[in-house]
């Protein structure tokens, strides 16, 4: 390593030392901060964007002329454009934080003791929560307004190709926090696209609690793996639906059609369809006539074959797939039991439903099946913040312990314990 | 490394590999059981451990013998000594966690969504649990008790200073669980002193979902250091009382006595007294008066020592330690505002307690003060899962992420989302 090397290495060490060390500094001010601060820098900072509209679409623009100059595959060129609706409605995204409840100093189970001490739970912060993701830009915007109204600071890291659009959406943010009373620094973001700097993100378990990454698989178990700090993952969704034995056949097909086909590229999407023997010929060839008119391609086992000569052999890998894509794999089970087999074995704990007019079925699923999103006759893709009634979503965590499915405001904060005596001793 | 060791290594790589898989395996089976059966359980468990007194008793001797022989310290001989009235307390713990309602199951939050779709939250089982704890063989029975109790299977390693009796304990847990219908390897034990044990237990993520570490700062540190897997850290408790400028004089002696000299060597014990200047001379010399009649010493600041002659100078490492012992730390802070800063400072998140007739200065320190526990004008000694209502404790939580506190049946399971619908489905 040349001298020159090591001294850019200690400057990024230190400039991500730095932001890490202010963030957790920030953080201390905006767990108390009051509901109405934070909200007027909500509001502010979407006034600012509008306002600012201009000078963050040119910064949008030179990180997409470098995006089709390094040949970027056009999906993530798309994901990475900021312009027309998707602007608006990140501003509007503000304005609906804005007008959430805010979760911090809620107390729960407050109960008396029997020595008449009173006994809370009472709401916080998490902290400083680390925010790694790719392309999107707006989750710059997103991830920092839910983890600020949960009283925390928040230290972002985009993608790279994304580096010109999340700097001037930050800075809008961090002056919008200033002209309202928010410490600048409780939004931190990473001034640079240095691999290297994730690496020493990750090992600041002093000053950062969470670290949070939303993007590929690939991301998610580098993160998972070097990270000294906990993570909350949000991992692939090879989600299932099963088609019971008494399962409405009309209901089959609006349901697996609207879990697979309303978007394609979404971790809530269906990727294997299971099938009762005893609905395999009265519902399954309905089910995927409809689904090979709207062009997915099916991957069934041998039984499903003889049903649907359409369907091309599926292998143990396609049982373990996701997709994300017109393509699904279709198993025919001999009850219940090796459904829920199935999905313990190949599923990956996003989300998983049965269709069913059985009411043992449908609670023999709700119990046994312990996937973070559970269902009974509704689309997969319910599983969402927004549509099961979070208000906001961060993401979707696939792991149990803290947060487990469509994670919100809540998600973000921790309970403390909360006494209210009167000169109360032990005394034992 | 020479064959033969290489054989033992890997001999002990498959033992750990098997009882993690086993119990993983074992898991999706206590996730399913009913409350009466696991309930069962704890009482044949019990009814087991008494009519096997004598056998249990003989194993705990022959660890006591092998302790004194190798010149283990006397309070550490203590806590390895099951005789006595401490048998009795093990046993009638399980009979009150029998007692204890299942969490599994329920379910909260039940909301109707505007398209008719109903969205809650279950409590769910939180898998494979992993404790690894010090000297006390009581853990073995409470721990165990505890996590099947919350639907999971537990893997134990205990101190190798009390392996017999530890074996013998989990025997009779597991016969037991035959018994009962309980799957035996829901209660797994490692079954050897071999320190490498725990290396390799620490590296099982795919099948353990959680480690907690019950004992010594070294324990701790190490644990954290090197799991693969997440950990639940109940680390040293530096437990600080504030004496506000309000402070009632009687019940500031009373409060830091109770919470100072009713046990020493407990980590909800009181560490560093705080005094606001204006209570310094109104209630600060009875205070220390009586420590210092309970034989307690004061290592106190400068303005501590004008007032208390017999104090010693306090240095900032007696600011940050854990005494366990007659040690008391004093502090005169000029307002709230310091003595909030003095406790982020040198706190370690445990209990923190302000003594106040004021309402505004206990509101405010309820709402600064971020450890897992603060209470007003009460003895720090109530930071204990039973004093608060949990009915049980299986450690105290100093980081926020999942559980923080005190930690009883909830702290050990999670919550997925369960959707009722009636074919709904998103279109949009």
């Amino acid at each position: 390593m040349s001298a020159e090397q090591t001294d850019t290495t200690r400057s990024l060490e230190e400039t991500v030392g730095e932001l890490a060390r202010r963030a957790r500094e920030a953080s201390r001010r905006t767990a108390e901060l009051s509901s109405r601060v934070k909200d007027v820098w909500l509001l502010e900072a979407a006034r600012a964007l509008e306002a600012e509209r201009d000078a963050v679409l040119e910064a949008n623009r030179r990180d997409l002329e470098r995006a089709r100059e390094r040949g970027l595959a056009e999906p993530l060129q798309r994901r990475l454009d900021l312009a027309g609706s998707r602007y608006e409605q990140m501003v509007a995204g503000l304005r609906e934080i804005a007008a959430l409840p805010d979760p911090v100093g809620e107390i729960r189970q407050m109960r008396v003791r029997p020595n008449g001490l009173r006994v809370g739970r009472m709401r916080i912060p998490l902290g400083v929560v680390g925010i790694i993701y790719e392309s999107r830009p707006n989750v710059t915007v997103d991830a920092a307004a839910l983890c600020v109204k949960a009283g925390n600071a928040v230290i972002l890291r985009g993608g790279s190709e994304a580096i010109d659009s999340n700097l001037a959406l930050a800075r809008v943010l961090r002056t919008a926090a200033r002209d309202a009373g928010v410490p600048e620094d409780a939004i931190g973001i990473v001034p640079t696209t240095d691999r290297a700097a994730v690496d020493l993100l990750l090992r600041q378990d002093r000053h950062i609690d969470l670290i949070i990454p939303r993007g590929g698989p690939e991301l998610i178990r580098k993160v998972s793996r070097e990270s000294a700090i906990p993570v909350l993952k949000h991992d692939a969704g090879v989600c299932h639906i099963f088609l019971d034995e008494s399962a409405d056949s009309e209901m089959a097909v609006a349901l697996v059609l609207d879990s697979k086909i309303r978007q394609m590229a979404v971790c809530n999407g269906l990727e294997t369809l299971l099938c009762h023997e005893g609905a395999a010929t009265r519902v399954l060839p309905a089910v995927l006539k409809a689904l090979h008119e709207a062009g997915v391609e099916i991957r069934g086992c041998a039984r499903t074959r003889e049903i649907f000569s359409e369907a091309r052999p599926a292998t143990e890998e396609d049982y373990a797939a996701e997709f994300l894509d017109r393509i699904l794999a279709v198993r025919v089970v001999p009850d219940l039991d090796a459904a829920v087999a199935h999905v313990q074995r190949y599923g990956s704990d996003h989300t998983d439903v049965i269709v069913t007019e059985s009411y043992q079925s449908a609670q023999a699923w709700l119990r046994r099946v312990h996937s973070s999103t559970v269902g009974v006759n509704c689309s997969t893709a319910f599983a969402d913040g927004y549509r099961l009634g979070l208000g906001a979503e961060i993401g979707i965590s696939t792991s149990r312990l803290h947060a487990y499915g469509p994670m919100g405001l809540e998600g973000l904060t921790s309970e403390k314990f909360v006494l209210f005596g009167e000169g109360q001793v032990r005394e034992d």
